[in-house]
């Protein structure tokens, strides 16, 4: 009998070992996402969703991302606040939208005449732009990591072309951020409106001109109609979104799938860049068929070589503002000086000769 | 005592089922990779090993790859071979390596004149180049997925400026696979070298030109000291390596873990397109500086427009040796025709203003 406990003992033992070992392992991590994006926002909200759903797929269930549209949290412009606070545990938006609460995170969206997109990506993985990053994000209490690229955004519709500089004195248009200080510079008068009443705005003859993102995401807005002259990219080359996580939510799973997350968020940030550029692709052919009266113009080199000077005087004194900003302007200035060098050798040499 | 042997009992039926199931999660997946490269070939063999690293850390252990060099294996070519017949359950290689026993896989690595890297990934994603690539590789029971693309390869050394059609005939050049059939059809004597004879036969004065990857892989190889004059690329405007699964072997695999196999040589594939392109713009950097006597050339107009017909003419031969074959490339004309009007709108106006 004594023996027959004892076996007893021990398998007790050994079920409550193997019970723990089967709960850490089997532990199911629930996370919330909140995102910038409404529903129908593609490609940036399925970059979201992919991740979301990539990483449950791989831990068999063990993740659990429950992701959240603007629609539900109503803060669309307030993601790092939620993940930093912890009423997020992650968030899916664009670094340059908090420019206003932490300067420093501007840069890593996409800067006018910067970057383009695997540029963009060798200068985070490879050039030292991941460190940066962290760098800004740690002292929020959160980790930062691509979260997908738009590749190069359309300069915008306007109403009239542009045939010099005086066309800009005056002219009213929506441009947000950065870009829109070059312009300002330039005479434009700069306005901010809500995605959901440009078309209006436009229509009302309250604006002159906007920018929005490019052929996929503008064919439904119906610009076109109004302002027909579209002008091709110079203010963001590469708009690289972000992922947020908070940082002890984090460190809370266990190592693999740590592994997980980061793999998931890696490569649906590079599958967004490509959806969009198929997306772009097959609606830049659309509207070429169906709206003949669109007309493509690149501004004219006068107007170009001034939004240039513009830009890099505003550099100097946004690089003033703080030295950490001034550190990561500088390291994508000097990595861009290689790389554009090696860009232009490939694709832009062989792009030129298959046009 | 029958209580407590019933209690033993139900313990042990408990006992059992739990070790089951935990067997079931922690069995440990073991497969052998055989690669094309050699331990230094970098980036194309990191592509190999960090799918490798990716699958073992997000899986915790339970998938364990072994990556074989082609030291090990010694059939650097025959890796389709290997996978088929089972020897290996996977591979890392280039498609266009077995064109000779199935012609159908050619076009999945790059074609001259063909996509470049954004747009072929957005054609194996979006346009139906999975569907196809799938298609042709179900006959041999192996899985294909994108392994990594080099980006726009150079054109090659040349001893000589290439001034005119006239200095390509009798031209002696090691240039390899579909591209050199378009040289030969231009009056170049085409041979192929394996790599490691590559300097001293161009040394000992056997062959006038060469081409190989790019300024990355180029610069070990020291072919600029006795052809000094580099040309861009047209031939292989984004080589896409192969991963390569037998489909019995995958399909023995827990659900969670093929997803975590397909995530992991997805990522590992777009990275290794960044890597090399990092690579490549620290490499022309130093390349410029210290080798100012590099000369860089874009072949004459009337050259490439004769590259040009003779690619289409031999694409025509190519596509009626087999249906299948024709679909591809079918396939891939039409969806560049749509995205590269889109290159054109995004990538190439904004650099050109940019560089």
């Amino acid at each position: 009998m004594k023996k027959m406990i004892g076996k007893l003992g021990v398998t007790s033992v050994l079920l409550i070992a193997m019970s723990m070992s089967l709960n850490a392992k089997e532990k199911v991590y629930k996370l919330k996402m909140a995102t910038t994006w409404g529903k129908s926002t593609t490609p940036l909200i399925d970059s979201a969703t992919n991740m979301a759903r990539l990483a449950e797929e791989m831990s068999n269930g063990r993740l659990k991302i429950r992701v959240d549209t603007s629609n539900k949290h109503k803060a669309p412009l307030g993601i790092l606040d939620m993940v930093k606070g912890g009423q997020y545990d992650m968030g899916h938006s664009a670094s340059y939208y908090w420019k206003g609460k932490d300067i420093d995170t501007l840069p890593f969206t996409s800067m006018p005449f910067g970057l383009t997109a695997p540029e963009q990506y060798a200068w985070f993985y490879h050039g030292g732009g991941m460190e940066l990053m962290q760098k800004v994000y740690s002292k929020h209490g959160v980790l930062s990591f691509p979260g997908g690229s738009t590749g190069v955004q359309m300069g915008g519709w306007f109403r009239n072309e542009i045939k010099t500089l005086d066309d800009l004195k005056g002219l009213r248009m929506r441009i947000p951020g950065f870009a829109g200080e070059i312009m300002a510079k330039l005479g434009v008068k700069v306005t901010n409106i809500a995605p959901g009443e440009l078309y209006t705005t436009l229509e009302r003859n309250t604006i002159d001109a906007l920018e929005w993102v490019g052929p996929a995401m503008d064919i439904k807005m119906g610009f076109h109609k109004i302002a027909p002259f579209y002008y091709t990219g110079w203010h963001e080359p590469a708009s690289e979104m972000q992922f947020l996580i908070n940082e002890k939510k984090f460190n809370k799973l266990p190592k693999d799938l740590q592994q997980v997350m980061i793999v998931a968020m890696r490569v649906s940030a590079y599958d967004m860049y490509i959806q969009h550029y198929d997306m772009s692709a097959q609606a830049w052919d659309k509207m070429k068929k169906e709206q003949p009266n669109i007309k493509i113009k690149t501004f004219p080199t006068p107007v170009m070589n001034a939004m240039k000077k513009a830009n890099n005087e505003l550099r100097v004194e946004l690089g003033n503002k703080s030295p950490v900003l001034k550190e990561v302007l500088d390291s994508q200035e000097a990595y861009m000086k290689k790389a554009r060098e090696w860009t232009k050798m490939s694709d832009y040499l062989y792009l030129k000769d298959n046009l």
